[in-house]
């Protein structure tokens, strides 16, 4: 049997292309003790693969020149070595860009397709469903009648902050790019404003947006957008950094914010975080994620598009901001 | 009677210039109900008053063209229409620069200048200890054994942040311009190590001096050394932006810490803060400064130069980094 792989090729300078990847067909061997052999089904991409594929430090090791791509993905179980997982078992894992992952089983996590589908459990039940919810609840903080401003809104991890806020009793304003990402916030998700940063002047509408300044300003994007919310920040607000996907791409290095004294002025916090710090704390995440799932009181959209062999172009969607949802790649045609 | 003043003639662009400034006499009248005549004596020179002078929208409202220059300042009571202060007494308040300032007594805070001399008043005693005292305890929150790194460490500021972590039981690293204030904080002050930023690479120091990263970081100074430090930031890492020196004069806009993605992969904070905000609490500041003082805790030095007239060039000195200490000028010859 044989496995096809998504492998990096080169270190790519702005946008990846093509010729950074490779697809590799490698022998898939029998798992020893301990292992798991996994069928990927359904694979994440997810902004922060970018960083991942830098040389630069960051928070973990950078994919190596040669290596299997790293992925969160769901997939079930072919085969075990590991007495915790039978033939036929779904789990969600490290298991990279690939048909057949070997891994240790202690990397793994069960998951129940019946709950819900594959690809959801990657998004609302998954890392950007955690993510959400601790950057928001954790380290945003909003109170009833606040406003709470988040960007990247129509994305996977933004879409839920956003409708989190809402069930917290905030204000919620969208940023999202293009007038359908705007209309599917306000209309189908209930925020109560978009702004759609491709056609509309973001001060500006900012402003109007939020009339009693900005409490929470949840970030995906930095840059400018990042600059735009500062200048509208409330006394006392809380900024959460959880990604900045407008720079992850540029060659001339990070855009820093130039309105940060807006901090000072404002008596306001800038915060960062990872999802993994807060590991401890994930069955709490999950738990109330799923509740609110199950109750209807949050919506989520998945992007799922199908074919290992088109990782490098579907991976672009996240930068060229056409992802509809949380975007994910089925791994079979 | 007359007085001579300080006024703005221009918004400076960059440096201020003499020809911003503007030396005026004027008649002095007697104090109205409630009001106050002050014969100035030592007038408060702050890096913050490069914000007053220029129109951006700030905390306050710019200071007017052709006003008289605000400025906090310590003076003598020269004829009293406000029953708390008599003639003789001594107070603190923003008295602008000018050798009588006419104020409402309800602006003014009665001095003890046989506690400590007036120049302290405006140092240790004043917004400069309240606004060490603050940032550190309240944003800063060092813990014993952590590792605090102020910049502008040899100013009226920072001199006091690095000494306040040391009674705290961190350690405390500053950064400071040249040889000389670096022998000061560390010899003098008990700073257990400093960098020159003008003779150092502050990035290699600064791992150097803080080989379990820096904990806490107290920003005066903006620009590449807020970068360098947001590099060397430990997990949790509190900064707190009290000045940026550094970008005020300015004319190509602030810059932005480029490096501010640290907060994410650490879990730190940035966080403003005004002395203002902490007015409700300034006596609690002001009795723990003054107990320190008084038991020899702190050390403090002031540079008191003298001549309204010289204030133009005085007040550059802060850019420069030339002044040696609090910079205070004594309002006659």
């Amino acid at each position: 049997m044989t496995s096809r792989a998504i492998r990096l090729r080169s270190r790519p300078v702005g946008l990846p292309t093509d010729d950074d990847w490779e697809l590799t067909e490698d022998e898939v061997g029998e798992p020893g003790e301990g292992e798991v052999l996994v069928e990927v089904q359904h694979v994440s991409l997810d902004p922060a693969m970018r960083g991942w594929i830098s040389a630069a430090a960051s928070y973990r090791r950078p994919v190596e020149i040669g290596a299997v791509m790293d992925a969160i993905a769901v997939g079930r179980v072919a085969a075990s070595g590991d007495g915790r997982y039978a033939e036929g078992d779904h789990v969600m894992g490290l298991l990279g860009v690939q048909e057949y992952a070997m891994v240790p089983g202690d990397g793994l996590q069960q998951i129940d397709p019946e709950l819900a589908p594959l690809p959801k459990w990657l998004g609302v039940l998954g890392m950007p469903g955690l993510t959400a919810y601790f950057g928001l609840l954790d380290i945003g903080r909003p109170e009833p009648g606040q406003t709470v401003v988040v960007s990247g809104a129509a994305g996977a991890v933004g879409s839920l902050v956003g409708q989190i806020a809402k069930l917290q009793g905030a204000r919620a304003v969208g940023i999202a790019g293009g007038p359908e990402k705007c209309r599917y916030i306000t209309e189908e998700l209930g925020f109560d404003a978009a702004i759609d940063y491709k056609n509309q002047d973001v001060p500006a509408a900012l402003r109007e947006a939020c009339p009693d300044k900005i409490d929470v300003y949840f970030d995906n994007v930095g840059g400018q957008i990042l600059d735009a919310a500062l200048a509208q920040l409330a006394f006392g607000a809380r900024v959460v950094i959880c990604g900045a996907i407008s720079q992850y791409n540029e060659t001339g290095g990070m855009r820093g914010p130039a309105n940060y004294m807006s901090l000072l002025v404002n008596h306001a916090s800038m915060t960062g975080f990872l999802v993994f710090h807060y590991a401890s704390r994930y069955a709490e995440g999950a738990r109330q994620m799923g509740e609110w799932l199950a109750a209807g009181k949050l919506k989520s959209r998945e992007d799922v598009e199908h074919g290992i062999e088109r990782f490098p172009e579907v991976f672009l969607k996240l930068f060229e901001g056409t992802n509809d949802g949380k975007l994910v790649l089925a791994v079979r045609d």
